[in-house]
């Protein structure tokens, strides 16, 4: 374990955590509030951070398991850090809770222990917001799109942080890679807002709205989420966008390249939209008496079907009420999510779709034992290595969600909420049902269970591996 | 495909089946009832199968395609003229009803769409139970000890009836594994009725539920279960029993050759009697308050954490009312299930075994990506096929539960009714929560949702692949 890069990284990250909480320090010197939460953080990063960051160690070079093990230490001490404003402000006095409540931000999860969003200061919300956005691409990410790096721990960073089973994760030039990943991100960023603001959404709301829909986070400044407003435009806005964020960003990439045909063939794109446009019929006609006329209908299933398969989680409807074949609907869209690569959580499309491949593949080889059956993706067969770590993947997905309900189920809820609550933060998404449906919050669990659950954001952001390694004692033995 | 061979063995099942049905026949002659609901059914099966057997094909072999669609058509067959004797005889009018019926109990699952048991005549409730005491150990095992036949195709007939992942599947002389296996469930049966008669059980009682605890099934001919009988020592040696028929029946064949040490040092079983004991500690605490004296509790945790472990899913008391910690325990036991090699359900205990070794396998060796970490099994290696076989199952059984839960929510039941029906059918258990809970029944469902669930059940019994091969296009496309 090379000690002292890993700590040289972590300084950097923290010098990054302290210069971001600018914006949201100006944000609320605008609206006349106290700057000082956002300051004593910021003195606190810079005074841990110096001494980590003055001295470049010479040897540079990790390998995986430190990439792992930056990744996570990276989105712990961005946590903790990120937590403090929320206590010094008094917005959210518990550790725990405010920890809780940053996890969810940066892990783009959107859950919530606040009862009550409207009376806190824009300062706050605005902190509060962003962090979906900066979690969204994610901070080692920025790391190597503002810093030279060579591309050995480049690699290594990208592959610990950037989400999903394909090959893409690895591709040559890191930094260049990163760079062009937030340049998108930014571009489509701005692009929200505007769109937000056309349709008479006041500033503040289009920004930080904006970010959380970038970050698929889906936290939000009105307690009733955006139906809040009751701007069916902003709703149809935020639905497609919340689609343009659930697609692997190289998808943008190859459409900058005009390489069209790479994007048409693309299967995780077909299916994801596939997908998108079936749970919303479906989802219409099921629940097409709530709702007084077939526009807000289709409306209201295309945000909320959009809004949770994104991972994003904001709410325009309470979709506790609804059926429970539109409930069944929008709790698989929890478990599967969006692409690979983009800032969406979940078990990721295209991990489910080689599963359903693979599964397809067995039963075919079983049946025609001396044909050749190859599972393939975009026509490129798949490695069995790949096919093994996507089982592998969800084989630990369900062994943590399993093992998770248990344990919050000794809080006594429902099963309903505890299956929801845990798959809802395990996939990122913010909502669940019940306790926590969309009208309700996690204030209610134990700081035993709402620790647990931020384990679970956070080991969901990462897929596992990089939180498992942290934490397992191999890591840490000497040899 | 050998259609010539596949005719041939399933016209031996079916005459296996018209001599099982002599039993509840003389049954339902000595309660003077009718015997034509049997009397017919033998009747049609005879006619059906004379022409099918009387013609030995004179290529018998077959390969492991054919040794699934046999097993899978062999079910099928069973339960659709299995279901018959309840139509003819009134007790289940509607086929649908009265194949879910039999399908539940071939399967030694144990759910019920009846509301009410006790009025029906005696000779139906012996038929009904009676087939969790044939599934129990297989009906393909039993036609494999009872007639002679080359280890080629016995061996690809075993592979596909009896459950688990172990390598024990494949054994030499099979004629005679099978003969050893009904054996010795032959007397732990025997042993199992005469316990129960001591504990004041009357003899009809003693019958049905040894068939029902044997097979693991837990049909029980009174509405509230066992808990109809207020005889607690007969709950203790059902609660014993549900263990020693969940425990991999290799395990009894070691006893017997006197390999105690094998049987100390085989970890599933260590596992299986762990997983009992604390999970029966568990439920004691935190269901103390709910029982009269301690004795109550823990008698109480143990039966019930027993009858559903070993899928059996009888019943002693309305467990729907627990804690949620209490049966959130219960459905985690749902989806595990026993051993590999019982008569039990569930993904198996060595499958989860091997899931979470694979897990920390895959941990330590991103960790240590020099150590050399191999998967072990009672010592010995594991094989990379054996732990993508296990991961694959793991994918295709959640895959299968979500599609499920997704469909039956059609019916408008609450998500925890959905989800425990949907599990509790695919894992052979029996009872589920809320409205399939232990004082309801599934009679509610929509004909489709039954159709399905009793899919369910023979695909969980089979372990998939002999289910999904028969239904496969790719298995009757020509060449």
């Amino acid at each position: 374990m090379n000690y002292r890069m890993l700590g040289y990284l972590l300084g950097i990250i923290m010098l990054i955590e302290a210069a971001l909480m600018v914006l949201p320090l100006i944000t609320a010197a605008i609206y006349g509030e106290s700057v000082l939460p956002f300051l004593i953080t910021m003195a606190i990063l810079l005074v841990i951070a110096a001494p980590l960051v003055l001295f470049k160690p010479k040897n540079t070079r990790i390998y995986a398991k430190e990439g792992f093990v930056t990744a996570a230490s990276a989105w712990l001490i961005l946590s903790v850090f990120g937590a403090l404003p929320f206590m010094f402000s008094g917005a959210i006095p518990h550790f725990i809770d405010a920890f809780f409540e940053i996890v969810s931000g940066f892990t783009t999860t959107g859950s919530s222990i606040l009862k009550e969003v409207e009376s806190l200061p824009k300062g706050i919300l605005f902190w509060r917001s962003f962090s979906h956005w900066v979690g969204g691409m994610g901070v080692l990410v920025f790391m190597l799109a503002i810093l030279p790096a060579d591309n050995g721990h480049a690699m290594h960073l990208l592959r610990a942080e950037v989400p999903g089973p394909t090959k893409d994760k690895i591709v040559p030039k890191m930094r260049h890679t990163a760079l062009i990943l937030y340049t998108i991100y930014f571009c489509l960023t701005i692009v929200l807002i505007v769109a937000l603001l056309f349709t008479g959404m006041p500033l503040f709301d289009s920004l930080v709205n904006s970010f959380a829909v970038a970050g698929t986070g889906g936290f939000s400044v009105k307690n009733a989420s955006i139906g809040a407003y009751n701007n069916p435009a902003a709703e149809w806005v935020m639905g497609i966008f919340m689609v343009v964020f659930g697609v692997n960003f190289n998808m943008y990439f190859l459409l900058l390249m005009k390489r069209f045909k790479d994007v048409l063939k693309n299967e995780e794109l077909r299916a994801f939209l596939l997908i998108c446009i079936t749970a919303t019929v479906a989802i219409a006609i099921n629940t097409r008496s709530y709702y007084p006329s077939l526009g807000d209908t289709v409306r209201t299933a295309f945000f909320q079907v959009t809004a949770i398969i994104s991972t994003a989680g904001f709410a325009t409807t309470n979709f506790d009420l609804w059926p429970s074949f539109s409930k069944t609907i929008l709790l698989l869209l929890m478990i599967l999510g969006s692409s690979a690569g983009s800032t969406a959580g979940g078990m990721k499309i295209s991990r489910v779709l080689l599963v359903f491949k693979n599964i397809f593949r067995n039963i075919k080889q079983m049946a025609r034992p001396r044909s050749v059956n190859i599972v393939r993706m975009d026509g490129d067969p798949v490695t069995i290595d790949t096919l093994r770590a996507t089982t592998n993947y969800v084989s630990i997905y369900f062994a943590w969600l399993a093992i998770s309900v248990l344990l919050i189920s000794l809080d006594g809820f429902d099963f309903e909420t505890n299956f929801s609550a845990a798959l809802t933060c395990l996939s990122n998404v913010g909502p669940g049902f019940s306790v926590v449906g969309p009208t309700g919050n996690f204030s209610g669990f134990s700081y035993f269970s709402k620790l647990l659950l931020s384990f679970s954001m956070l080991v969901g952001r990462l897929e596992f591996m990089p939180m498992l390694i942290l934490f397992s004692p191999a890591t840490w033995r000497k040899n």
